[in-house]
């Protein structure tokens, strides 16, 4: 946790697709909520796909300097069909996340009243993803040989440390201590990827020793989507590796109602660089500005950033509010300023 | 496909847990189902945790060497806490999918009649995942440096071929192409997985100019895990590498109803080695000895056997005798000799 500022910095990438309009939303929801003495700055960074086509740039050098200075980062979404797979990802977003060290990747799944889960039964979800951010397969480690030939050699290179590994480990020991039901599960696949797999496995068992009040379990990535749509409110905190804690984000977003409320913080808990909060959903470029999107994901994603920056009363003002607004919500359809609106009118109550 | 034998010189590895009990099951229905002219002959062999802990082998050479000369093998289920994790796995489990080059690993998922799925709606699924069974993050290649100590490094090291991902993926079209929807789906993360996922992606795209009546489709694996609980009806066949595959096929076990009925096959179609059938689940210690087992999936794994060796109307056989006998399952409990022998006596019939 940080210190409360009397003043906010706030960088903003709106990125793709329905990025702009669910930053937007955000952005009106946090003004609505802070408090009037605290000075709100943000300023927008034009990044992205259009960027991209119109220079060639991904992220440069001196954008990546000026993005350091600020308190926090907000961020729509980035990605689209018009450019090849990868060059937005590798060179903007990820790169976002490793430049800043965000080893934190958080991602809390909660079925709130009223949302549209696919499960029968409607099981109570209320976990949350700590996902290592700065290792496993996402380093861009590995390369091909003889590309495009029919002897093609392709090598995917997953690299793990026991400082990179420990870090995270720790986080989510605390974060699973101070929740009412300490529950911590890992979850690898250390009986195939036996290295890496191990390493996680004997580090999570070390320091587990320094949290004895915390029960721990491990389960294979594999059995752990089963869990995921048969017995979800098993889970209290999860930590897992990067790329697991993607797929099973995606998965968790699905199980408690869509990938439209799914938020998520990149975040560095040493505050040696600014934090990026950003939805877990894509840039949905068939969607985009036709006011379908649902902004939620983001406002919530605006309550981790606010709730990292040590507005703890805010970040749980914007979650309850988003809880009372889908409560009462009667099914017929909202624009994507629309439920910015009500959200912005019940926070400023 | 394969020409039909008038015999059948059966491996059968029962291994750990509910593996005996299950593979009795499979062995009971394979009887019932074989037409009186031919001959089946079958040989167990004594592998998994218990000769592990017996004589520190998982799977000497002679044995790998014995197992060569049958028809297909049959496996029940691998692996107990007794033993670290990653060595049964390793050694005795992989070792043979990876000796015996089993680049198909095939996993049917389909919602039978009255089968507990816990989504909402009931979808209609039924597709096949075409997982890729001889390269990825399955290699076993990678490794620990300052292992134990604060400053270790582990590496997993995914290889990919271009050798190994165009067979399966022209096994796959080939199977698409004989499905009346004729639907393909390529399940990567090719936006950061760059390397391997391009390489895939290549390859999937060159391979379908030979399959024009095949529609095809991209998905990354994060959303895949989307789709497959809220829009299961729309993959018809999904091709994935070794532990897209893995992950994909328990959560399609999932929402399938039930790891209990998920088959898979681990073929080598080119016929130089035994394919090797198992079902999906694991060993599962705590229902050991109980009679709570379903031998459903080791019986489907049956069929997929039966289809293998090129007894297609006995696999067919064995699939609508389980369709049937779930249809009229009123939900009490029978145990896993009375489900063998209720589907033994439809076959039979
Ligand atoms: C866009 C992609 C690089 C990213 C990831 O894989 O981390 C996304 O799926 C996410 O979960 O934030
Ligand atoms: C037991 C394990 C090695 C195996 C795998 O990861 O392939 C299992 O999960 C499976 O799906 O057959």
């Amino acid at each position: 946790g940080s210190v409360m500022s009397t003043s906010i910095n706030l960088a903003v990438i709106p990125g793709d697709g329905i990025g702009q309009e669910v930053v937007a939303q955000g952005l009106k929801v946090l003004t609505a909520v802070l408090p009037q003495d605290v000075k709100l700055e943000s300023k927008q960074y034009d990044l992205g796909a259009q960027r991209w086509h119109r220079t060639g740039e991904t992220l440069p050098d001196a954008e990546l300097e000026a993005l350091k200075h600020h308190d926090a980062i907000l961020l729509g979404a980035i990605g689209d069909p018009s450019v090849p797979s990868g060059v937005l990802e590798r060179g903007l977003l990820l790169k976002l996340r490793f430049a800043f060290d965000h080893f934190i990747n958080l991602r809390p799944s909660k079925l709130f009243p009223n949302t549209a889960t696919p499960l029968a039964g409607r099981p109570e979800i209320d976990f949350v993803v700590v996902r290592e951010g700065t290792e496993g397969p996402y380093t861009g480690n590995g390369g091909s040989l003889r590309t495009g030939t029919p002897a093609e050699v392709a090598t995917e290179v997953s690299i793990n440390t026991a400082y990179g590994v420990e870090r995270v480990v720790r986080d989510a020991y605390e974060r699973a201590n101070a929740r009412p039901r300490k529950k911590l599960t890992l979850v690898h696949k250390n009986n195939v990827l036996v290295y890496a797999g191990h390493m996680w496995k004997n580090i999570f068992d070390k320091v587990g020793q320094e949290y004895p009040e915390v029960t721990t379990d491990y389960l294979h990535v594999d059995a752990a989507t089963i869990f995921f749509v048969t017995q979800p409110e098993r889970f209290d905190v999860i930590v897992t590796d990067n790329l697991f804690g993607d797929i099973l984000t995606d998965l968790a977003a699905a199980v408690t109602g869509g990938i439209g409320l799914a938020a998520s913080g990149n975040i560095n808990p040493t505050g040696a660089f600014p934090s990026m909060f950003e939805p877990v959903h894509g840039s949905a470029p068939d969607i985009a500005g036709t006011g379908k999107a649902d902004p939620t994901a983001t406002i919530l994603s605006v309550a981790l950033l606010l709730r990292h920056l040590g507005y703890e009363a805010q970040a749980v003002r914007i979650e309850d509010a988003v809880s009372a607004d889908l409560a009462e919500r009667d099914g017929t359809f909202r624009s994507t300023d629309a439920i910015g609106d009500a959200l912005a009118a019940r926070v400023a109550g």
